[in-house]
């Protein structure tokens, strides 16, 4: 007698969660440093020094005002903070009205998608992808449209997105830097990306939402990572501070509907319409203030930009085919056989705990998390050389 | 091109929002202190050193782990703390499994809808009501039907129950004490509730699940609030420490699907899919960790029993007509004519912000907030004698 679907959303098996829970059994085995866990998403860089001086001062506020409900957008401050901030740092018109502060981009996503579409719509995804976009689409209603990325730099094929879109897409969803992969997508993508949008727009009479997932934007090793709305003004930019401030667990980010969109506005009220329905009443109000305190705090991106060497120089010197990280902190490794999942089975012999790419929607790669211990990925490489070796006998 | 229901629910207007704005201009206007808003549902009592106690302390603790993800129904040890609580103070035997951590009750009261109905099921809900429930059910695709309480006690009418519940009815939502009204369910009517679920649940051979929406649960005045697995075993409790700790903000609280029920697992595993589809990753980690150590840290109740008794004297002495409530920090009184919006307009004019009870689903009364100042209650007697008296010219 409960619901169908959501029984079946709560039963269903999660490659990640059971390489963590194996993980967690193995290690209490044959102890912690003998596991070389390469599947976690947490990030490994503490929050800054900032981040614990603000809660610290903010707790000497009287506590009525502080613990209090927000606005359902968000303190008001907070908003013209973000607005502000984003206005400075990329050029465009940012108001507050249009930011909207949300309980992680978890949340940014699964209310942007519910409110730029209509059930029985189409929504676009680029595989290999976080897998829980299907699920928010799936609640809007929605038919997921995957778009394999492009081969061999997981940039957005435009050939492959210009034959998926048709007269009932509303939106795509991009996410660069990208998990799993690593990609960052460039600037000329985007334009052709664009290019092809405002085509389609024209040619379907419809509009074309894109909904620019972002939390690993501050987590780069060099590349620029165009701002999405002055490429392409629909779009709605989710955004976390859960990597570039090491708070995934606070569930604090934000949406930003550009205002450069014709249909600003609209979109705004729709995005306060769908925070409404799924049971968001403001994003938590603590950390709403610290980020109002600490929006300028740069990243710490210098532990995984060391462990990403690390790892690249040692996989690349065992052989392994991978693609060149260029942002997030992870690394999209080619399975050496093509079942995904019988490859990381046969890694845990070598107790190395890889991520099957089945999880994200493609098959015969694996995802290998850095954002760990630097130590671990030393003491990892006798482990990826025996398990090579063992597809070589 | 936006959502259309979507646009509708942000657009919408507000009897409660416009109130608070028209408060905000009017206090600017005139000074705070002229103006007597009893339009808001904050706590006025301020949350226990206790909270900043553990926060501070909280804050030694290295930041990856303190802040990073938790599972997504929550800290196993903050879980456990919430079992061991529900069992120590209830006796029923409360598993931690049972227990999911949620962004306030509003999370679990949105996740509890869509885990226990399927599209075109009706949820029965109590006028007056909590108007946000209405816009859940409908998230859930279900029909919402109103029942009214029963007058002048407000207690649940078993007649008009039993009339209501049908072959389509998965959930009756439930609320003691009683926001707008101030009403606490007694035992005795508990027990004729449980026992019409019983025929029912015979009768249509169908499962009824209660949702016990219970944010006010500690803020009484004398009444037992009989803990509902107890009298009924098909029961979520949606619990939120937004007014026992005064904590509305940081979106806190849990939902406990009762040991007690034969389908305590299926419905958990629910639960947990529904958290997923709408978009919730887990509830703040740091007041996660909080409410661990602030578990049985009474609520202050004394300042709004006070107001309590400072108003109802005051309106009973002035011929006002209210239902005397035994928790939460709400007077619902009798509106002098049977529009309530128009009375709530006319008391304007007295600098009274009173909400009218339309926004709950009745006619012909306004909800008074009384987890406001005491000072303001004090001064605001004259404007309510002013405004009776403007209705007996």
């Amino acid at each position: 007698m409960v619901n169908e679907r959501m029984y079946g959303l709560g039963a269903e098996p999660s490659a990640i969660r059971e390489l963590f829970a194996y993980g967690m059994a193995r290690k209490a085995e044959i102890g912690a440093d003998n596991v070389f866990d390469f599947s976690i998403g947490n990030p490994s860089v503490p929050a800054p020094e900032a981040v614990k001086q603000a809660v610290i001062d903010l707790m000497d506020e009287p506590p009525c005002d502080l613990h209090g409900y927000s606005p359902a957008a968000g303190d008001p401050r907070v908003r013209q903070a973000v607005a502000d901030h984003i206005r400075r740092r990329y050029d465009v018109p940012a108001q507050p009205e249009q930011v909207y502060l949300t309980a992680g981009a978890a949340a940014g996503l699964a209310i942007s998608i519910s409110a730029v579409t209509e059930p029985g719509d189409e929504v676009i995804i680029i595989a290999p992808y976080f897998p829980e976009y299907k699920v928010w689409i799936d609640t809007a209603e929605c038919t997921c449209v995957e778009v394999p990325a492009h081969v061999p730099d997981f940039q957005l094929d435009i050939d492959a997105l210009e034959r998926a879109i048709g007269p009932k897409t509303s939106a795509i969803i991009i996410n660069s830097p990208n998990n799993p992969v690593g990609a960052v997508y460039s600037r000329e993508n985007l334009r052709a990306f664009a290019a092809l949008l405002a085509r389609k727009e024209e040619e379907l009479g419809r509009k074309l939402y894109v909904i620019s997932d972002e939390p690993y934007r501050e987590i780069t090793y060099g590349d620029e990572v165009p701002y999405v709305p002055c490429v392409w003004a629909r779009t709605i930019v989710c955004y976390s501070y859960s990597k570039s401030l090491s708070l995934p667990g606070e569930r604090i980010g934000y949406l930003y509907v550009s205002d450069l969109m014709d249909d600003a506005r609209e979109v705004s009220t729709a995005v306060a319409g769908a925070g409404r329905a799924l049971g968001f009443i403001c994003a938590p109000v603590l950390f709403q203030r610290v980020i109002e305190r600490c929006i300028d705090e740069p990243s710490d991106v210098a532990a995984y930009a060391a462990n990403r060497e690390l790892l690249t120089e040692g996989l690349g010197a065992l052989g392994y085919e991978f693609v060149e990280p260029q942002g997030a902190f992870y690394l999209w490794v080619r399975a050496l056989e093509d079942d995904a999942q019988a490859f990381s089975d046969r890694a845990k012999a070598h107790e190395l705990l890889l991520v099957p790419s089945d999880s994200f929607g493609v098959g015969g790669w694996v995802r290998v998390s850095y954002c760990i211990p630097r130590a671990t990925i030393e003491r990892s490489m006798p482990a990826f050389k025996a398990l090579k070796e063992s597809y070589e006998r």
